[in-house]
Formats: structure tokens, sequence, C-alpha cells
């Protein structure tokens, strides 16, 4: 299917998943980030699940969701321009059967998706913590996407828990240097960790991303710290894992 | 200074640190987790240091914080056998002058160190919830330091704090398992997790062990996961830095 783009944007693509998608460097082009979120998600192609996005922007996350969930899949996105993007990404890629794009705050979620009915809710939020000491980009697109500013940490969890069944698993990716806060978040809001893994930029590097599964209402404890993802060598260049993650597997 | 071993006993090294430890395979033996706790603490040389080692089994990790920590340490055990060991080795490595041993309950740990008078306080505690269906070890000595018998990980990180001044380190090392509730238990208890680290017994196998350094009424946040530590290779020979922490560096 044909779309029209705007003068500020491209079409990118992740050849892993043979996905086409909307992109703009002056409002929101996703990032690693997600990319290893929708590589952490499990696979699930049971044709009734019911996935949501939320934070969804461009709609990265679930488009890379594409092959490796059935049913339907919701993506959740506040600011209308991405909402937009995500929608005609979802008509590039022929995939309108199977995505619904909300433009809404996730705070109004429940008018869309009902309580409890999803299997899988996903979410790559915005990072930063709003203090008056903290610098957040001039472009107010890109300053809500990474900056809690029309949601946080809180209601992002509060909402994710609210739409899963018993058993449902949230995907989060966020920041190692708030993992006590996460971790907490998720337990008070009856979200079991039990999948997390940390992301390493360069070998012996600290962690700079943390990916985790929880699961609701589950049993507590029993969780698994995946061996750590590096993404580039000293030398930055990709690690055989990352491009195949980004290309698909290599022959 | 000369000591008297008893039969099951026999004296092993930890060379990295010139220790000499006074071990038995019928009651207790310090393991890695005991060597990685004392390497994973920071180096702080002051003469007017407190240090209080709670769970210290025969004394391992107190004995191997030597050099690295100035001051006293106390080394608190339950198990009138073990600390007997402990008290042992201390007088084995001439350091009578710094260490004390406490052979009591850590519930009444208060009674030898007053509340909020520790900068460092270490502990190896037993991993283990007690269930029903727990498989314990027949020989008490082992179900003790292995099982939450005599103490749990809530009274543990509650007496940690307790005896730590406001900015003094708490060090555990525990299971990546129980995470979740090992986050929760030290924040409810005003300990901040400021570095992690995770160990791995080979290449891309999970994390067996994680090791944390948590601060008292430190501000919320800014915790850094550090590397993983490997502990063997895929053939299961101990690496680099693993050797290096048991022998020291390689000349």
């Amino acid at each position: 299917m044909e779309v029209t783009l705007r003068p500020d944007e491209r079409i990118d693509q992740l050849s892993s998943q043979g996905i086409q998608i909307i992109q703009s460097k002056n409002v929101f082009a996703f990032s690693l980030d997600a990319v290893l979120l929708a590589h952490f998600v499990r696979e699930n192609k049971r044709h009734k699940l019911t996935t949501v996005d939320l934070c969804a922007g461009n709609g990265a996350i679930g488009l890379f969701l594409n092959r490796k969930l059935g049913g339907q899949i919701y993506e959740v996105e506040i600011q209308p321009r991405l909402a937009d993007m995500a929608e005609r990404s979802v008509k590039l890629n022929d995939l309108t059967d199977r995505y619904t794009v909300i433009n809404d705050d996730l705070a109004n979620v429940n008018q869309y998706v009902p309580k409890d009915a999803a299997d899988i809710v996903t979410c790559n939020p915005p990072y930063f913590k709003v203090t008056p000491a903290s610098q957040k980009n001039p472009n107010q697109h890109l300053a809500i996407a990474r900056h809690e500013l029309t949601t946080t940490l809180e209601r992002v969890v509060e909402q994710m828990s609210g739409l899963l069944k018993t058993n449902g698993h949230g995907y989060l990716v966020h920041r190692p240097d708030r993992l006590s806060e996460i971790i907490m978040t998720l337990e008070q809001h009856r979200l079991v960790p039990k999948r997390i893994q940390f992301i390493v930029p360069k070998p012996g590097q600290e962690a700079n991303m943390v990916l985790i599964d929880a699961i609701k209402d589950a049993k507590a404890g029993g969780t698994k710290v995946l061996p750590e993802f590096v993404v580039a060598d000293n030398h930055g260049q990709y690690t055989k894992q990352m491009m195949e993650i980004l290309n698909g597997p290599t022959r």
C-alpha cells in the first residue's frame, strides 16, 4: 500500500522483521531500545492474542512484533504527529487488519481495551524524571518521548497491570539507574519480574539499558537474569548477535 | 601463632590476600561467594573504620578483607563450632588486635556493636527459604548456613541497616532468583542499592549469584550495574579474572 510522506520523513527498514517504518529525525525515530525490547518478547502465535504497546511513538515495537505475535496489536501514543506516522506505517506494511493505532493518553487506554484483557503489554517509556534541574530537549516531540512530561513510570506500570490478564506478560525497557524503583513499582502493581536482561554498549562497560519481563499475579521470586547482551565490540562495530537482530540470521 | 586443629579440619589459603583459614567439609568451608563478596567491597584503609560481618561462618569474608579495610572487624556467627573455627583462624593469622568473633544470634548484635556505628556491614546469608517442601541438608551445620532456619533475609537486612551509619555501605551476596525481594527489602530498610554485579558460572549462562552494594539513607536511584563477572570458561577452567582474585595478579 502506498502512503504519503511528509517532507521531513523517510522510510527505514528492520530487515530481520521485514518491516518498513516511517521515521523523522525532527519528531521521532526508533532506537535500539525498541529493537531490543521487541526481540526480548517471547513468541506467541495464538490467533486470539491481544497485545498493547504503550508509549508507542511511531509504532516501531508493535510493528517489530508482527511475525512473533498472533492476534490484535494496539499501539497507544499521545502525540498526534507520531500516532499519524504509526498509522501510515501500519498501512505501508499492509497490516491494517491486525493493528489499531490509538491516539490518546495512556491514562484513557481502557476506553479502547478493557481491563484484564491483554495477554501482552509492551512499553518503552520516557526514561528521565522531570526535575527543576533536568535538561529537556527543546524539541517538544522529543522531550515528551524522553522525559516524564505526560506520564510517569508509576502511571505506565499501573496501566500495564490494569490491562493485563492474570499471567499476562508486561515487557518494559528502561534504565538500570532506576532499577530499584522499577522493580518496586512493578511489584506494587502485581507484576513479578521473571526475566531480566541487561544491555551493555561495549564489552566491560556498565549496563545502559535493562529489559524486564514481568508476569501479572505470578508467584514471587524465580527471577532469571539472562546473560548480558553486548551491542558493539571495542571498535564500535555491532556484535554478531546485534547484527542478527537487525538484519536476520547471517547465511 | 600456632592453633590446634580438630581431626576433620584443614588449613586452606587465599593466596591473593595472604590469609590462612581453618575449614572443615563436615561443618563449613568457604565458597566462591565469600571470595567474590570480599573482592566486591571497596577499599577503605581508615584506622577508625568499623566493619561487621554477619552470618560470618568460619570468618572467611572478614579475613579476606584484612588488607582492604582498616580499623576493627567484628564477625558475628550463631553456630559455636563455626565461631570457634573463626576465632582460631584469627589467631592463626595473628590478627587478634583487629578482629573480634561474636558467637551469638545476629538479632543480638547491638549488645556488642551499637546502632548506627558501623561503616561497613557485609553478609553472605543463607540463600534458601524454608518451606514444607524444601530439601534441607541433613547436616545441621550446613543446613543452617544454607537455609533460613535461624534467620531470614528480612532480619539480616534489618540488622545491617540498624548497624550502619548514614552513608555506610551494606554488602550482600545472594541469589538472583530472589532479586525483587532483595531490592524491596533493602529499600524498605533505608538501604539504596548503588552497585550491582551479577556472577555468571560460564559464558552465556544465566547469573547464579548477585553482589549488591547498598548505601544507607542515600538518595534514590543512580544504580550502576557492573559488567557481569564470568567465573569459568566453557571448559570449566577459571577465567583470568577469577584466578587473579584467588591467587593475586599474575606476573
